[in-house]
């Protein structure tokens, strides 16, 4: 999408044949927006840790890249190219996408002999990886689309109030977007839409990025405390809800950023649709149980304590509660899939249960 | 309750026979208890504007002062005492304890035709406005420690869990509060019970405010992100919840800290009792529906795109959002009585329908 005016993904190839990949270092946003350099497996592991990169799909283009980084750095070795998988996939637990993409790489590796060979399919797979997330966010937009277009007749042509959560949107795949990718669609053939952006604490990744790339793009939007959906929801100023998610069940339960279980019960108790966007790649084909079986991760405690931003110049941590006290940081909640009203994916829309997402992807039935 | 070992109100004459009243300064806090002085109704108001007191009983104390302060400084003259009413009652639109104190005052002042007995009248009501609201929520405390100590003797006496959203600390009134009363009264006769304290973006009152009153009095607690609370209460972890409210309408609807609804739908979901305990102060016994009636105050968009805390030994506030990005700020949302369990009020617990109110309050049916 547009920065500045100039077309950015959030992870690409150094040009100039250097070999190092480059990132956009999203702990800096929307303060400053500053180019990392990748250069090693562990310094793509550091991304992931700490946040420089986050979001479904780019943890798993990042991790992909990583591999490639990895491939080249250990000369194609197996046995340092599986302890680089290990220290990926160790980074983030509730991201499916992470292991799904170290695990395509490493059958992609094993298919070859020679240690050149290797190499040269690591970097092919993660290139494969990045053009398809992006191509498969493009997909969702456009069957997202369709519901816009269908909100915005039955308004008369008012703008359309899209909630969101988090932030699911180009920062955190490879472009587009999953949440996002329906809503600049939408805004990108004219049809009049309006966010409504979570802040999304304790990172705010609302806040600071959502709104950030939402401005850049020219797509009306608006702040609001995590605490406001439901209120905002009983008074018929959303018309559809849509998330993103870090991991889904093949039975339709949503891992996503802690807090989203809260709005889509409030979406329920409103009959506001509920839609969850998600490439294939965010599937867990393997779990039915969303929420005994998905891995919640718990954080510092200090997010919850600490707040930062921009004063004077700089980006400055505050602390907001007491020193002492004591803080809990759960990353991610379930939402079940009895509240969810149709996921988006690259393949088109689909109902929140087994039969109909098998449907769609009928080679996992 | 304690501060630093001693006992304080949120509000107090000065004992110097000044005519002064003296209030914590609730904005200081968590980072600095500093005391505030009071000495005209323009004060006062301002006082409660700008949240230097805040909650449904202190605004109302407050608001009582207020008209005392004006009968002084105005000799009693009831055109001026009229004027001090309207101010008084336009500082905050959502808690019915304002306009409830400043009747009260008016209903006093007028029963007396000399100005000196208006003066003293004034001074006596805000007294009794302000002694009765820490005996009700005495008695609050009382009522709601029996729902405390049943779900501790189902636990064989493990910790009882209790959310809580917001400050409906002993901050928010006179003394003990009316969520935290019952936790309070709990603590003090040794049943082991740990808080989960909401943050409560954007003012951060819970990180703030009842973290700090939690802590100074030894309860055991532990702060959460506002995202947090269904993700709690689907893995089992909140036993309760107890939350405060700014209006309740004698059919049960309740107005309280934007999010509040959200966590009564997620308790609920997962059949975790909602309680609301209140003075009955703070029933709205003129208004049936509270989704339509109750005027929700809106507040600057700033308090969003900023966060304040404590760095560097002084307040800083830093700007977490884009400076352009549009922020709404919400700060009340209502919660249909269907979702609440009960009430704990001063004259015991009741279910949340109009039959039940009016059973404990006959006096209004």
């Amino acid at each position: 999408m547009l920065v500045h005016g100039q077309h950015y993904r959030t992870i690409w190839e150094n040009e100039n044949g250097s070999g190092a990949v480059h990132i956009i270092d999203q702990c800096q946003l929307p303060h400053r927006f500053e180019i990392a350099t990748l250069t090693t497996v562990a310094e793509a592991a550091e991304a992931i840790r700490g946040m420089r990169v986050r979001g479904a799909g780019l943890i798993g283009a990042t991790a992909a890249y990583g591999m490639a980084l990895a491939a080249r750095e250990f000369g194609g070795d197996p046995a340092a190219l599986a302890g680089a998988a290990s220290m990926l996939t160790a980074t983030r637990p509730t991201a499916v996408n992470l292991a799904w993409a170290v695990n395509r790489q490493l059958a992609a590796i094993a298919g070859a002999a020679e240690p050149a060979a290797r190499i040269a399919i690591a970097w092919q797979t993660a290139r494969g990886i990045a053009d398809e997330d992006a191509a498969w966010c493009r997909l969702i937009g456009r069957h997202g689309l369709a519901l816009i277009e269908q909100i915005s007749r039955e308004k008369g042509g008012a703008p359309v109030n899209v909630l969101t959560h988090c932030n699911a949107g180009w920062l955190a795949f490879v472009d587009y977007g999953s949440a996002t990718a329906p809503i600049y669609a939408a805004h990108d053939v004219g049809i009049a839409v309006h966010v409504w952006v979570d802040e999304t604490r304790p990172r705010s990744q609302g806040a600071k990025l959502t709104a950030w790339e939402l401005g850049g793009h020219g797509v009306p939007h608006t702040l609001i405390a995590d605490n406001t959906g439901g209120h905002l929801m009983q008074h018929g100023m959303v018309d559809l809800v849509i998330v993103g998610t870090d991991r889904t069940t093949r039975t339709g339960d949503v891992a996503n950023k802690i807090g989203t279980y809260l709005k889509a019960l409030a979406a329920m108790d409103n009959g506001v649709p509920f839609y969850v966007a998600l490439p294939s790649s965010s599937f867990d084909w393997e779990m039915r149980d969303g929420l005994r079986g998905i891995p919640i991760e718990q954080r510092g405690g200090d997010e919850v304590k600490h707040a930062d931003g921009w004063v004077d110049g700089r980006v400055v941590e505050v602390l907001v509660a007491p020193a002492a006290t004591p803080a809990a940081n759960y990353g991610f909640d379930v939402t079940p899939a009895r509240l969810v009203t149709g996921f988006i994916t690259e393949r088109g829309c689909c109902a929140a249960n087994e039969e109909a997402i098998i449907g769609l992807f009928p080679e996992r039935a």
